[in-house]
């Protein structure tokens, strides 16, 4: 963890934390912090800055902080992803709020095995959970917005099309396809489909509303590869 | 599995293989393959093309072969690595089989801990089988090169000026450097740190042998994440 991320709820003054449970356990045993250190530390959905560490205990750590900083900036994009297998599914979560992906919208697919939507890992806490993670590691204070949308046809057909109006939006599909762009700075839909790829249909549906089919060569990649390779490319 | 991989030892003649163990496994449950089914084979180090299912059993399945496609191109790339935290290290070799890194160099790094370096999937058996992953997923049948490199300060200052002579040689590195470059075509090596990132000392001794720094903004990416971001965004 590079940053130490605060609720609300730690603060019991307007520039002093108690933490308990897994951050003051992370303080413990990883940092092996001692009183008097200074550690970056950042609101969550708020600001950034350093907190000095004023006593520390099995029970608790408290902390002056000072929060001077904003987190930084997002990357102007809205990831539509076909709901991916829930081992994957957890990494992909920590990669995008990692990388700053600001909006992540899951959708069903036909080739979305229908058990992924059973998962516990789509629960808003784990969620959460797995967002913060890759807050901490990237040094970000801001959750990417995550919507579940498990019906493909009315999402694509009544909703898509206003959500892309002012946006490129580009849908990463194998075949005969303009290579995917670089260094996009307009913001930018991306849509990447499951394992075995979105059905022709699929890609119709998104082509009516408004997406162009880019390529990414020969090589078939899995979707956790897929998505941060596209981001890496894209901006 | 896109891809099914056929080694030397599985040809009974010149275009005919018998396949027993993972593959007859993942032709049985996964693809539920019946005789007649046209499948996608590529011969390990050699070409790709069609295999036709002749018959099919649980002891083992025949198929006749025409192998007539070149495999993709691989990147120009020569990936310098930290050794990365073993499950990690898993992971990175399938992405890196299946992105088309051509060479792996595993290096040592005053923050690699010595354990990573005990880790059986060093073993290079558990390398091939993790890079076969790789390859059969990305439809590719060249093996990356592996190269394990545990002293850093002999590599680096004998053996890696040679190496990189005719390259790009760059070096990720956070702080005010230039941004990482885009569209790389020339044969480029990359160096990538392990979590917390080189020690100056080392990118001191990367920049004397001929390496560039070059940054990639404010995030802290976990390897895994850096790896697959920093060869979407060169090539």
């Amino acid at each position: 963890m590079n940053l130490l991320l605060l609720r609300d709820e730690d603060f019991v003054g307007a520039d002093r934390v108690l933490l308990r449970g897994r951050r003051l356990q992370h303080l413990l045993q990883v940092h092996q912090a001692t009183v008097g250190d200074s550690l970056k530390v950042g609101q969550l959905g708020g600001m950034m800055g350093r907190g000095e560490l004023l006593a520390l205990s099995a029970e608790h750590a408290e902390l002056s902080v000072q929060l001077d900083q904003p987190p930084p900036a997002k990357l102007p994009l809205t990831l539509l992803l076909a709901m991916p297998r829930p081992k994957m599914f957890r990494r992909i979560l920590q990669h995008c709020a990692t990388l700053g992906v600001a909006e992540i919208i899951l959708l069903n697919s036909f080739r979305v095995e229908k058990s992924f939507w059973q998962t516990p890992f789509l629960q808003p806490e784990q969620i959460e959970e797995n967002l913060l993670l890759g807050l901490e590691q990237a040094r970000d204070t801001i959750l990417p917005q995550v919507q579940i949308e498990k019906r493909f046809k009315p999402f694509v057909e009544d909703r898509l099309p206003a959500l892309i109006a002012d946006r490129l939006a580009l849908v990463a599909h194998p075949g005969d396809y303009p290579a995917c762009p670089r260094a996009v700075t307009q913001p930018t839909a991306l849509a990447i489909g499951p394992e075995g790829g979105w059905i022709p249909y699929e890609v119709d549906k998104l082509v009516e509303a408004g997406f162009q089919s880019v390529q990414l060569g020969a090589r078939i990649l899995r979707v956790e590869t897929a998505v941060t390779a596209l981001i890496g490319r894209l901006f």
